[in-house]
């Protein structure tokens, strides 16, 4: 199931001439609803900020940005006490051609949808992801932002059917591991963790920003750099990070196996104790 | 004026499940209406059909979207003696997620605006462009093809105002000559003309390949190849092409002069006699 809302009002469509559906022209989060309430509003919406400053469009005001969220979690007759949220901001409706309206009206549209969340023997026993032949373009304008712009994820997603294999890690053009299509990757070797940069594509997860935080309240430092693709062959540990289900251990990446091991589970440990609930075990 | 029809109704609006608004899941082709007519029906539908293999979208029937776009045209209440069409497929609606249904249904729409034209100087005296900041990533598996994912060219485009630059120019992330934001641009030196290779970015445009065809039946080579900066600004003449417009000479690049010369001229004397009626002078 799932509502959309534009200014607390249920609405199924977007007019043919918004940027978002002519060009791609906006962005979106994708928020985990528990308990009636947003989980990490404030990094949602600082990368929703970002976001905005680096295509050149009005930022929300947080307050009003934040009512509209509520407003629409409570009309809806979804089940908020686990729900997703999408909140989709465009350069909204303008002529045709790349230039922008002089006078833009951005448009902030809110969909609300069932949560879906792997199962429990996926939190425990780590799950299957495989390498995508999808190549992610190096593009520092729109790195680390979430825009609208989303072919090569699709593209990458495409790669497999098989319902045992739960994501696909992708490579920048120039071989550096990046990230899932939908999710962002840690590796762990002796005692260090290390997640890879995002300056030049890829999207910075607020869960992936979360951990690296939680991590460091726990005296636990994670790199963040380059990371080669033999260095993710040769990790002891790896694991996936995402809004909706937090953390989940790594057991295989194509045909080979990983360990879902101590340093894992003790960030689960973590996350679990700062606010993520699906990681407790 | 601007209407949008799908499968010959006129609607406003797009379904906000849709995976082109959703993701910019889909392609687009721009065509010139000339006396009610698709002018280069083949090349664009070529290039759609190209486009959706390679973004796995199933290919509309050649036969069924061109009778789809002529009724749209013959349903419009724009003049269609010199109007604009827009056609946009989209992997249709779908669940959240980058993955596309099993069932793929795919949506066609055709937009109908009245057309837009440079003044007759600009055929004659040649327009002035700038260089963009903006850089065109790699990525060969959307290169050549017309995406929804247009954010560069919408980044491009918001680097000036000036009423008087006419396009923008755009590198590659490799500092390469591509095209324009909404453009295909050649180059003359001496006795050559030559076009950047599309093989890594930038849209292969309609009129770009009308225009190598016509050279090439008159007896005239384009290289396509790659070009540096430099060449750009070595260039004795410099042309631009688009499906509106046909072909354009550009007499300013940024600070520098550039000649509407004796080849740009014979250029456009052949496209005219080539079906592209704009650039009779």
């Amino acid at each position: 199931m799932t509502e959309w809302f534009v200014r607390g009002k249920l609405t199924d469509s977007v007019p043919a001439d918004d940027r978002g559906f002519q060009y791609g022209d906006g962005l979106f989060e994708t928020l985990a609803i528990r308990g009636g309430q947003p989980r990490f509003w404030d990094l949602h919406y600082d990368r929703l900020h970002i976001g905005c400053e680096r295509l050149g469009l009005p930022v929300p005001a947080e307050r009003s940005l934040s009512s509209d969220l509520q407003r629409a979690v409570v009309a809806s007759d979804i089940d908020i006490e686990n729900a997703t949220a999408k909140i989709i901001v465009t350069a909204g409706s303008g002529p045709r051609g790349y230039r922008r309206p002089d006078e833009l009206r951005s448009v902030i549209r809110i969909g609300l949808y069932d949560s879906v969340l792997p199962g429990a023997d996926a939190f425990r026993e780590g799950v299957t992801v495989r390498l995508c032949q999808t190549r992610l373009a190096i593009q520092p304008q729109l790195a680390g932002i979430k825009s609208l712009n989303r072919l090569e994820q699709v593209l990458a997603r495409r790669e497999w059917r098989d319902p045992s294999i739960m994501e696909g890690l992708m490579l920048d053009t120039d071989d550096r591991l990046i990230c899932g299509t939908m999710s962002n990757v840690f590796i762990c070797s002796k005692d260090s963790i290390a997640t890879p940069a995002l300056s030049r594509c890829g999207v910075s997860g607020v869960m992936r920003r979360h951990i690296i935080a939680s991590l460091a309240r726990n005296g636990l430092h994670c790199d963040v750099r380059d990371i080669e693709l033999d260095e993710l062959y040769a990790a002891d540990e790896i694991f996936l990070t995402n809004s909706q289900f937090g953390v989940l251990p790594v057991r295989r990446v194509g045909d080979e196996d990983s360990i879902v091991g101590a340093m894992t589970r003790n960030v689960m440990h973590i996350a679990a104790a700062a606010g993520v609930a699906e990681c407790a075990l």
